[in-house]
C-alpha cells in the first residue's frame, strides 16, 4: 500500500527501510532536505491515493500537535492518521477528535525495538477503532516482528500510547534492578569477574532477558564501564507512568525508583543533601563537608 | 564419575535425575525413606569412591550446617562438599575453613532454575579455588543448559551464593516491575485485554524476558489472576541483598521496594498505617476506618 | 474590617469565630442555611462596603471554580478575592487572570492548622502582589497564630498554595516516618510499653514534634490503636507535591513512600502482588495462597 | 552520688559537667591526658565507693566492647555498668551476660539530644532490670531535662538502645522529609524567599518540629546553603533500624529512602546508573555522557 511517512529521523528513516523491504510504497517527509522524498507536507499528501494514510512518526507535544494541525487541513473524510510516535496517552483522544470533526481516522501506534527494529522488527502496540486497525493492519504487518507475539490491539484511541507507556515504566525499573545488581555485585570483593557472572545469567536464569543480553554487550565493550558517566536522561514516559499510578491510586515504587535514580544522577550536588547535612551540623556537631571539596568528612565528634 | 546427592526434594530430586541422564552414578541421601537410595550419610559415603564428591542440597541455616558437620566427621583428606543450596554467601567461608582442617575441599554453588532446570538445565554459579572446582567440573557440566551461558566460576569460596543472592534480589525486582505495570495496565480504563498487551511485549520489545513468558503463562491459566491471592512470601535472598547492599553503602531501592512490597503483602492490617490514621484524625478531624470495617471512610470534614 | 466569608464547614466556620473575636465584622455565606448569616452569595457580596473582600474556603477544583466564577460576576474594580482553600497552585494564575479581566485582585492563601486552628491561630502561606496583600493583612493578622511565625508572603500568587502543597507533602512524609517507627517498636519483643518510649520522646529528643505529641495523644486514647483500621485516605496535595517533584525532576522517595502506603492501604488486596505471587508459582512451585483465603501459605518445596 | 566516667568527648564531657553542676561526683578517664580526671581505668574504679557506677559513654563496636572487657576485670558484685553509647542493641544482652557471670549489673541507655544537652538536658531512654534502673536513677533525673518527658524505662536489657535505634531511623526519616520539601520549594520560580517560608512554619503548622527549627537556623547562617556540601554521613542506628526491619518483616521505606539517600550523597559516580547509562546506549542509540565531562548530553536521537 502507499504511506506518507512523516519524520524520518533515526526510527523513522529506519521504518521507511522496512516498509518498503515489505513491498509498500512510503512517500516521507521530513524537515531535513537530504533525507526526505518531497518537499512539503503538501506534496506528500498530494502524492498518496486515497484513502490517503499517513505515520506520523515525529517528537511529542508541540510537533506531534503541528503535524495533526496541518494534516488537518490537508486529510478529508475517509483518510487515516496514525501517530507512531511517543505521544501522552492522554494526548491521543483530542486528536482523534479533531480529526474526526472532518472524517479523518486516527490510530494511535506505540513503539518499541529501538535501533534493532529495522531487523528484528518493531513491538507495536496501537489503539482506535477496528476499522481504522484493519485500514492501518498492512503496517503493522511489515513493521512487526516475525512470530506470533509483538503486535495488539490493544484498545480503543490511546489504548496503544498507554500500553507502550506502561511497557516504558517497567522497562525503566527493569534497568534499574539489574543495574543496582551490578554495583552490588562490583562492591563486594569476592567476585573475581562480574561481566563474566552477568553473561552466565544469560541462559538458565530466572532473569533472563533481552536487557540482561545488552547489558553484557556493554560490559563487554568496556568491562568497568569507566568510559561512561552515571548520568542517566529521562524521556518522558517514566514520568507519566508514574504520574498515571498516582492519580490511579497506584503505587509503583520499583519504577518510581528507577525514575529518581535518574533525578539524582543528574545533579552535581543534592539541595536536599545540603539540607540534611545542615540539619546533622545543628544538632550533633557533625562535620560537614564543604561544597565542592572533596576527600572523606571528618571524625565524628560526638562521642568520645 | 560417583556423587553423593544429599537433599532430595522437588530440587534435589530432579538434579539427581538429571545427572543420571547425564550418566553420573548418584549416591542420594534424604529423611524421606521413599526418596532415598541409602539409609544414612555413612552408608552414602562408604558408597562413594575415593576422592569423594558431595552434592549438599537443603535448606539453608541449621540443616546445612548440621549436614556439614556430620561430613565433616565421614568425609577425609582430598574429598569435596559442594553446597548447592541457598546459603548465606557469608556462612561458606565458616564452612570451607571448617572442612579444610580436615584436608576436605569445598565449593559454593548458587542454583538457578526452578522446576525447570530438570529439562533446560540449572545456571551455576560456583566459587572455590581452581582445584576444587576442577574436580567438581563434570557435575557443573552435566547440570548447567547447553550452549555458551549458564555457568560460571565466579571467584574465590563465597563468590557463587553471592552471586546467586545478586541474581535473586535483581529477580525480586524484576518481578516487582511486570507487577507494578500489570495492576496499572488494569487499573485504567483504555486497555480492552491487559493479557494480550502483556503477549505481545513477548517479541520485539525492550522488556522482553523469560519472567515475562512465565507472567504470560500465569495469566493464560487465570486472565485476571483471580484465583491468586496479593500474598507473596521471601525466602531470604532479597533480605540478604539488602542487607549486603547496606552493609556496603550501596543503595538498592527498586529491590528495596519489591522486598518491602512482599513484607505488606502479607499484613492483614498495616500497623504503620493505624499510626497515620490515628495522627490524621488527631490534627485534621479526618475520618478514620474502625479496625476491619469495610467500605469508604466519610467525607473529608475539614473544609466546607 | 469587614469580610464576606464563602464556605462555613468546620474549617470556614471556625475562621468566622476567630475572625469575629479580633473584631472584624464577618458576612458568611454557605449552602447550608444553618450555617449561613446571608442566603446568598448576592447578598453577601451588598452587605459588604467597598472595596469588597472575599475569603473563599471551599474544596478545591469545581467547587471552588464555581465561586470563582461567580464572585466574577458580582464584584468589581478595586475589590479583592482571597482562596484560603487547597486550590492546586497550578489553579491560582489562571483564577488571578480571571479576575484581573474585571480589575478584581486575586491572593492565594494556604491555611494549615486544623481543628487546633480556632484556638492557636492558623499558619497562613499567602501569595500575591504587595498591594492585594496589603488589603488582606488585617485578615492575614487575625487568623495567624500569636508569635513572630505562622505567617508569610511567600511570592507572587500560586506561592501560597505551593508553599502549603510542600508543607503537606513533607507532611506526609512526616507521618510516615513516625509511624514506620511505630510499627518496628512494637514488632520486636523488647519493649514493655510503646506508648511510653513515644511519650518520652516528648523532649529532649532530635525527634520531638507537634506531630509526635499528636500520635502520643492517639496512643493514651488507644494504646494499641486496636480500634483504628490501617486505612489512610489522601486529599490531594501529596500527589500534587509528588507530581511537582516529577515535573521539576526533584526526587522526593519519602514523600513518595508515604503516599504509596497510604495507597496500598486501601486495598483489600493488591493486584501486583497477585502478579508477584503468580510468576512465583510458575518457576518455582512456590505455593500462591488462594485468593481471601487466611494462614500461612504451605512450605517452600524447591528445597529438600 | 559518685559515677565513674569513661569516654569524656564532646557528648561524655558535657555529661560529665552536667552531672556535677547537679551535684553528683564524677570520675573521668579517657584516652586523652588533657580531658580526663584520672589516669586509668583502674584508678577511676578505685576513686569510686561500693556498689561502683560506671557509665561508658564512648563509640560503639570495638571499644565499648574492650571497656566492658576491662571493666569486667575491674568490676565485682553488686557493681553496675551503663552503657550510654550508641552500641547495636543486639550487643546489650551479650554484655549483659558477661558482666552477669561476675554480679555486675548492666543498664543499656539511649541518649539524644546532642550539644544541646549539656543546656537542655539529654532524652533517655534505658533498659534493665528494675533495680539496676533504680541504681541509676539520681544519674538519669540529672541528665534528663527538666518537665514530664524526655526518660523512659523503655523495658529489659536491650529496649534502651532498641529506643534509641528507632528514634534515630526516624529522625533520617523526618531529616529527609523536610529536605525534599527545601529542594522542591526552590525548584520552582514562584516563591520568593525559602527561608521565610520555612521560618514561618515554626508555628501554627502541622509540621513544627524541633529539627525545623534547626534548619531555620542553618537557612539564617547561609540562605542557600551555598556552603554546604551534598553530602551526608551516616553513624550506623539508621542502617541498623533498616535491618531490624528487614529482620521483622516490617516495612520502612520512608526511612529505607533517607538512608540510601545519604548512600549516594557520597558517590561521585553511581555505578548503578553507569550500567543504565549503557543500557540505554544499547538499545536505543540514546547518548551517553562520558565519565567525568560536564554538560547535558545530547538531543534523543530515536525521534525525527
Amino acid at each position: 500500500m502507499d504511506i506518507g511517512l512523516v519524520g524520518l529521523g533515526k526510527m523513522g528513516g529506519n521504518m521507511r527501510t522496512r516498509l518498503r523491504n515489505a513491498g509498500h510504497t512510503v512517500v516521507g517527509f521530513d524537515l531535513d532536505p537530504e533525507k526526505r522524498d518531497v518537499d512539503s507536507l503538501e506534496e506528500m499528501v498530494q502524492a498518496l491515493p486515497s484513502p490517503k494514510v499517513v505515520w506520523v512518526m515525529v517528537p511529542s507535544g508541540k510537533i506531534t500537535q503541528d503535524t495533526v494541525d496541518a494534516l488537518g487541513e490537508l486529510l478529508g473524510e475517509g483518510d487515516l492518521v496514525i501517530d507512531g510516535g511517543n505521544s501522552r496517552w492522554t494526548d491521543d483522544q483530542a486528536h482523534a477528535a479533531q480529526l474526526g470533526e472532518k472524517g479523518i481516522g486516527f490510530v494511535d501506534c506505540g513503539v518499541s525495538g529501538g535501533v534493532w527494529g529495522l531487523e528484528n522488527g518493531y513491538a507495536l502496540m496501537y489503539g482506535g477503532s477496528a476499522d481504522d486497525v484493519a485500514t492501518a493492519q498492512p503496517i503493522f504487518d511489515a513493521l512487526k516482528p516475525e512470530g506470533d507475539f509483538g503486535a495488539v490491539h490493544a484498545g480503543k484511541v490511546g489504548a496503544g500510547h498507554f500500553s507502550k507507556m506502561v511497557h516504558n515504566g517497567i522497562e525503566y525499573a527493569v534497568m534499574q534492578s539489574y543495574a543496582e545488581g551490578w554495583e552490588l555485585l562490583q562492591a563486594v570483593d569476592v567476585v573475581d569477574n562480574t561481566t563474566e557472572v552477568f553473561r552466565s545469567w544469560r541462559e538458565g536464569t530466572v532473569i533472563r532477558s533481552w536487557l540482561l543480553d545488552l547489558l553484557v554487550g556493554a560490559l563487554d565493550e568496556d568491562p568497568g564501564l569507566a568510559s561512561i558517566a552515571g548520568y542517566a536522561d529521562d524521556s518522558g514516559e517514566g514520568r507519566w507512568t508514574v504520574e498515571a499510578g498516582i492519580e490511579n491510586a497506584v503505587a509503583t515504587p520499583a519504577i518510581t525508583a528507577a525514575l529518581y535514580a535518574r533525578f539524582v544522577s543528574r545533579q552535581d550536588d543534592s539541595p536536599a543533601m545540603k539540607a540534611v547535612a545542615a540539619m546533622r551540623n545543628q544538632f550533633g556537631g557533625h562535620a560537614v563537608q564543604s561544597a565542592k571539596s572533596s576527600g572523606e568528612p571528618g571524625p565524628e565528634p560526638d562521642l568520645a
